[in-house]
């Protein structure tokens, strides 16, 4: 078994990542405290593997079911009540586990219920898909959207477990599969240049999904994110490199309309845009920009913006972003592959003339 | 300057307690991180005090105002998203501050809002009730009810400083002092004899409200609490004496429907049934319980409960009771006056036979 410890003092926990692992009922009962089990997923993903995680239960157990509805524009406060409501209606009290089986959006709403629930329940993840599992199962991040703003609603809240098995991936959908791997190839740019190098030498295991790549990739995804997570768990600075491509893709992402592009399709364009902006400041060469764009146009990822995006709707929606902080833009780059730095001194004129060269008119 | 430090490792605080501490601008400046406040009051209180703290703050903070209906009832998570409402509507972000002024009921949801604004921000307590003042500054309880149960939805958040000025009380109802009053006597009972005599000493300075005498009690009080706390800031073991007479107290809330008995009146009563309790078990004297009842008394506070409830009505209450584990009813007695503790193998055939002692058949 592939076992991953996050190292965050008394909020420490486990991950495991292993073919298979969905099956392990020992080791998935071991982690439910008390004789109470609320299983939190959705309408999607409750068909394929529900049934499978019930009947691994502990038979003593009292279990219930809350199945959400699929997609980021449920992910809300009312959505969130169905939680409250389903576990009190059967009489849960502050020793029950509430297991989040989905994605990413049902990773952090269960989370956030969790947190919430009696002030704080035990909780469990087994994400099923690729970006949930390399995002979602390290940092302790939940929560809802509100009208105004993404994830403006939330806890940090850490899992007591994530079960990660690679199997799941099989039922994912092409364009989801390769969302998950820009994030992946993400911890690669920011912080880990050998497991870079070694996922572009598997390029063609990933897109096979070959079980045994996955899981190591998986698990130097995660481990790379522990990293960065414990040296700032509330997220006031080293944190932000995990951001690279994301203050581009947000603002892809706004002015497109939220849902168009995948969030890890925005992300792959973005890091396309933070390596052009690196090579133009010296700090990486062209033809390791070249490599990365090869690289993800064979995952089928989007390597350019949307053509229609001025200079001022960039500037626009990336002013706006959460890291802004007392109007200065923060930009995480690349002083290396594999290595990212925070830059919080880019002068807006440099920005502008970047974005310049590939905006209309 | 009164000033009692909660030591709770980094999530330490200080809670300021002295007359004129509302116009203490410094102070409350000093506690102000960044350059946004949003202030949480409701429509009783605010008339009283809001112009002056706003006269108060720093002109250069951009300050946003929410206020909530008054009342336990409103204390719900459609409420709570006004809160977020008002704070995103005017761009507040990671580094403002949410300053609770009011009584519990404010407190608990502004604090709420606090931990989940952004995943949590800066959060200020200015306590307008008594019994706020000494149970809601100390321990980080906070949230909201929901239609199954009170306080089921919240999170343990503790403020960045609180400040508590006995001047406020002066604008207090009668019926809500004593039952702050209440619960100012539960701390000399469960923990502090010498406060508890100290505070039978000086009976008739509390009716007065006198504010020296007044500064010591919620000094002590939240001293108390504070020491309780810190040995166990998520609710494990120690903290549930805290609760002495609350499970007597919530079985006569929940009979005689929510807000009928306020809640420091209902644990007053409760107070006098666990000492009866006691004192039949032999821990402490029938003279002792005697004394407790006079003062109570003289404070106008209830020292006997609802003459229509049942055994069978206690009984099905007190097992409800959120501290109920595995279904072993878990009681705060007294071992002496002045130190509680905690009994979870009471016989219930031993609890009915005391029930018995004054329900009617």
């Amino acid at each position: 078994m592939r076992t991953l410890n996050v190292q965050l003092e008394e909020r420490s926990y486990p991950i495991y990542i292993e073919s298979g692992v969905l099956d392990d009922a020992e080791r998935l009962n071991r982690h439910i405290k008390g004789k109470q089990v609320v299983i939190i997923s959705n309408t999607t993903v409750a068909p394929l593997y529900m049934e499978r995680l019930l009947g691994h239960l502990d038979e003593s157990l009292k279990v219930s079911r809350v199945l959400l509805p699929d997609g980021e524009e449920h992910k809300t406060l009312a959505t969130l009540e169905q939680i409250f409501d389903t576990a009190l209606r059967d009489n849960h009290n502050r020793s029950t586990s509430f297991i989040a089986l989905g994605g990413g959006v049902v990773g952090d709403m269960a989370g956030f219920a969790a947190a919430s629930y009696q002030r704080g329940v035990n909780f469990i993840q087994i994400p099923t898909t690729l970006l949930a599992q390399v995002d979602s199962s390290v940092g302790g991040k939940t929560g809802v959207n509100h009208p105004l703003g993404k994830n403006m609603i939330g806890a940090f809240y850490q899992p007591q477990a994530v079960f990660i098995d690679p199997d799941v991936l099989d039922s994912l959908p092409a364009r989801e599969y390769a969302a998950g791997l820009a994030e992946v190839i993400k911890y690669g740019l920011i912080c880990d240049p050998a497991f870079y190098q070694w996922m572009h030498q598997h390029r063609d295991d990933f897109v096979a999904r070959k079980k045994v790549v996955l899981e190591e990739a998986i698990e130097r995804s995660c481990a790379a994110k522990a990293r960065v997570v414990a040296e700032d768990e509330r997220e006031g600075g080293i944190r932000a490199i995990l951001n690279l491509g994301h203050t581009f893709g947000h603002a892809i992402e706004a002015a497109q309309g939220y849902g168009r592009w995948l969030h890890g399709e925005a992300v792959a364009a973005g890091m396309v845009l933070a390596a052009r902006l690196s090579a133009r400041r010296g700090c990486i060469s062209d033809s390791e920009v070249d490599e990365l764009v090869d690289w993800l146009e064979a995952m089928d990822l989007p390597t350019t913006p949307p053509e229609d995006m001025s200079v001022a709707t960039w500037t626009q929606h990336m002013l706006r972003d959460k890291k802004v902080v007392d109007g200065r833009l923060r930009l995480v780059l690349l002083d290396a592959v594999g290595n990212a730095a925070i830059v919080d001194d880019l002068p807006r004129a440099e920005l502008e003339a970047f974005l310049e060269t590939f905006c209309p008119e």
